[in-house]
């Protein structure tokens, strides 16, 4: 009775419910505090403060039918849209406007009005494994074919050869996402101007426009110093996804925006699609007190120590248990080698200890899992032993 | 280079934004207070005071990581739903649970979830003309043909002959938006009942499901004490759309719900779908914040006799001049018969006065125009010696 296309998905979600409901049993026998749910995203730091205050003032000065109603264009409040602009230019040294930005309905609803506005069915959109999951449900929404270049499990740095090979003339759209999830690696900046460059090459070669869509929710997110090239100086056709759910802890509220600079090829008629394609998918446009309040915590920022003790607590950790592990330098993920062939059995087996994570099949990775740390530093330093006692399961 | 199926679309926006702009030039040239804009459905009526206290309240009393935070399924908070659900129970005699309900980004968002969920390519999508225009487009993301039935002008009530003719097999769903945009007009319980034993023979006739989807954001702005059915008791396979938009003056917070009853077929199925449908369109949740909000104010609504006494004295004022109008009874539009044969000619001269009106073939019935009467008082008063110096191009 409900659409074909959506007879795979509804069963694939039953699998992730499935374990979001074994989450909530074990912690109904257990109690929450002994359950290790590292399987989501989700953060566990509250907004700044800042966020707070910034919302009770805005009650206080802003005339509710603007600040409640409809924005003029569906791409948002033009304050808002320049203070966005103006805020990036200052720290990337772009030369964006407000007609640049389109305010979202977080990064998810930004990526979604992006591939609608650009992919006909057919269209090809290339991506690096591992890769966010629901790259793949966002490109089939408009019929586009996702094309996955493999992981490079050295680095996990993209594999820049065999992305050249699989350009083809169909090619509309590369979706890149650094820092990554599930990896936490950041792409370096000789990886950015490497892809580039075979991008411009590629173009010329086939007299096409390539998108290089940059999906940037964990830009914020970073240790160690680590630097995140901003692609518009690299590439001229890309386009910026962005969500204020991590840097300000706002995830349930869909908040973020798209760039759509000047120097991607017709820019104004991309931006106009941008606009209609914001209307007509019905989110018509970015819930508006978010809206304002984002623009006044635009220099605002989530507590990054709290994700770098995690980091640096769970990896060592891990580490010492004899489990191996890129250290991320970015997002708040761990992705760890499962010791089984089949992490899948990894995961069952975590799980005999009230452990939850994902297993890298689901994105695009087989033979890896995806620790998500940003829960308590409680849960963290509980769960170790747990790990310990997992671990001689494999390593005795 | 934008994607083929936004191509007519940017251009028939571009017409839009044209209209828009020329308002903005307007009120620059002779000052806003100087021009009546009834072309949007934009409330001029702030929200109650109570949303002010509740959001108050909410950042005082509830934790920000779920207050903020992503929702445990994508369909919403569960105590949301239960109050919205118990909610509809008293007050429509309904016996709806939580899991029923299905939060969504407005009545936009929640058409789309449920077409998404329910359309295939090529399936027929019913609705009665005069309708509003983004039925089209809702319908063609998800590959879904429009099949119009002709309007009714006699009474705006739905043709329900031609209704029977034109169900096929194909047809996979029919919408219903009652009280009506663009005509203010409220089906009769009669017509609901005739609509509902055509649609059952019909199911029965060629052995299919089709859905009532019935998109209600106007049903609480209702006058003359005018009764407006709960369609869920006439039609088992009704989903029922609906928006706060209108009810607490909050279009940009983009806060609705999707009714999806057990008596529907396979209902568990079509919910999971729903719930997949909110992720992968890039909704994942209806905003958090305005979720907790509107299940606090579930029982406040906006100030109807704000738009009673616009609607009398645009309707009586218009009369008086002599236009022919239907006086609605619902909604905050008035659907005013063109005196000119070709409806847009007569947008043309209505310019002229300052006076911005939308053409009927926007929503499938031409000769006709829509007036949005939600602006100030003022702007109504201050228009109708205006109408009357246009009505004099006309009936002299």
């Amino acid at each position: 009775m409900i659409a074909e296309k959506m007879k795979n998905m509804v069963a694939n979600s039953s699998a992730i419910r499935a374990m979001f409901e074994e989450g909530n049993r074990l912690a109904g026998i257990y109690g929450a505090e002994n359950v290790y749910d590292f399987s989501l995203g989700n953060p566990n730091v509250a907004a700044p403060e800042a966020v707070k205050q910034a919302i009770r003032e805005l009650l206080d000065e802003e005339d509710p039918v603007v600040l409640h109603g409809y924005t003029n264009s569906n791409c948002g409040y033009a304050d808002v849209r320049e203070t966005v602009a103006a805020s990036l230019n200052e720290r990337f040294g772009t030369h964006f406007e407000g007609k640049n930005i389109v305010m979202t309905v977080g990064a998810a609803g930004g990526l979604n009005v992006i591939l609608k506005s650009l992919i006909n069915p057919g269209d090809e959109v290339i991506v690096f494994a591992p890769y966010f999951g629901e790259y793949r449900s966002y490109t089939n929404n408009y019929d586009g074919v996702l094309v996955e270049i493999s992981p490079n499990t050295e680095n996990f740095q993209p594999k820049l050869d065999e992305f050249e090979q699989k350009i083809t003339p169909k090619t509309k759209a590369v979706i890149v996402n650094t820092p990554n999830n599930p990896t936490g690696v950041v792409y370096s900046e000789e990886t950015i101007r490497r892809l580039a460059a075979i991008m411009d090459a590629k173009q010329k070669e086939y007299g096409t426009e390539i998108f290089l869509i940059s999906d940037e929710p964990y830009r914020e997110l970073v240790y160690d110093g680590a630097k995140v090239p901003y692609l518009t100086k690299y590439y001229a056709n890309t386009v910026v996804g962005y969500s204020f759910s991590k840097s300000l802890s706002l995830p349930g509220e869909r908040i973020g925006y798209l760039v759509i600079p000047d120097e991607v090829s017709d820019s104004e008629e991309l931006l106009a699609a941008a606009n209609v394609a914001t209307r007509i998918l019905g989110f018509v446009n970015a819930p508006t007190l978010q809206q304002k309040l984002v623009a006044k915590c635009i220099r605002e920022k989530t507590d990054i120590s709290f994700y770098d003790r995690n980091r640096e607590t769970l990896y060592n950790g891990l580490r010492e248990c004899g489990f191996e592990c890129i250290k991320p330098e970015g997002a708040f993920y761990l992705f760890v080698k499962s010791p089984a062939a089949d992490e899948k059995e990894f995961c069952a087996a975590a799980k005999k200890y009230n452990i939850l994570i994902v297993p890298g099949s689901s994105f695009g990775c087989p033979g890896y899992v995806r620790l998500a740390y940003c829960v308590s530093y409680g849960t963290i330093v509980n769960s170790l032993p747990k790990f310990k006692e997992l671990s001689k399961e494999y390593f005795s």
